[in-house]
């Protein structure tokens, strides 16, 4: 069976896991606390992140090296669309949410909520996490613009793109750092992947020592 | 004909540009000083980077979204590999390099060599500068042990991993901080790369009031 190193509050662990539950791929999860540098986990991938998926003679890393793997090697159900167009249209807005967004909102907000505290017990840091919470309002908003003339985030399929953007969304709603009210077409659109069978697993996650927001698990919030 | 806003010491815009013209693939080259956030270039791109690739009826960004639209409509010369395993280390080497790479190594040398100075009048930090001068070393390892038993960084064909890996190094030869004796199995490699005509336009790149090595250009170095 494969086996998936990950960390429930990683978005691109999170990203993965939700294609790989899609495409009915079974994997073991294994928590690792990437953070700790541990020495048989550095083996695997000697750059020390998450995501890694091993398989008997098979060790992976990168979340998007491996997603385009895995979409090649299981193609259904398809979660590319099917032409280079589109399919420029997915890779940008995954690459923008990986990207642009991970590093002005996502680390940012997990970080000084959480991760800080768990990896190296360092308190908050007020301005980070205020700018942070200003950047978040515009990529929301980015979002929100997007969806107003699509069903999904990068055309009228369901693609990876929205497993990406779900995946850093729901890491953010974990702290709560989602307002819901900000934009209708937003939770229209998450609610809709949240009650996939995919998403059960991502719902499921729990960091010790966080309570999360009641409305984290339900499917109508 | 399409138009390539570009920056030449970007080494996103340099893998683009040696696609572009391995494929001869017509671009006119637009300097772009991205950092002066021109309100014009950021109704093309509101993340107001560069390359922003423009035809008629087009506007792509991101470097990597680009790429792979690029090999999927000019297939011929191809510069992906055809297996799904083959593709898996393309791409993991290319955000290798466009991600930790770039992240430790690109941009802090260039940044305090030679774009801090030009875009803010910095002075170089001779602390951060002492740290990727030390990473670099690991990193050039890490490429020589990829060649030790590989023609490419990325297989025996050359593919896009080459053209974005050595993006990084000739930015970096730019400002004189490639080792050259470091490894014979790198310079090897780059010299087959460089003799490329699809070579020829970043070597002509100019940046005004940077003396260029003089090796820069020599294909024998």
């Amino acid at each position: 069976m494969l086996r998936l190193y990950h960390y429930p509050l990683s978005p691109f662990c999170r990203k993965l896991r939700l294609m790989l539950a899609e495409k009915r791929i079974n994997v073991e999860l294994i928590e690792e606390k990437y953070w700790e540098q541990r020495p048989d986990f550095l083996v695997l991938n000697p750059s020390g992140k998450v995501p890694v998926l091993r398989g008997d003679d098979l060790i992976l890393f990168d979340s998007q090296a491996i997603c385009e793997y895995v979409e090649a090697v299981h193609p259904n159900p398809p979660l590319f669309p099917s032409s280079a167009e589109q399919q420029y249209e997915m890779r940008r807005i995954i690459f923008w949410f990986d990207g642009k967004f991970y590093d002005e909102v996502t680390s940012k907000l997990l970080n000084e909520r959480l991760l800080g505290k768990i990896q190296r017990s360092a308190p908050p840091d007020g301005e980070i996490l205020a700018k942070a919470l200003k950047d978040i309002k515009f990529h929301l908003d980015y979002i929100d613009f997007l969806l107003l003339e699509r069903r999904w985030v990068a055309g009228d399929q369901m693609t990876l793109a929205d497993f990406a953007a779900a995946a850093h969304i729901s890491c953010l709603d974990y702290i709560n750092d989602i307002d819901w009210n900000r934009s209708e077409a937003i939770k229209n659109w998450y609610s809709a992947l949240k009650s996939r069978p995919a998403f059960r697993s991502l719902l499921a996650d729990h960091v010790t020592g966080h309570r999360v927001p009641a409305h984290y698990w339900n499917l109508d919030f």
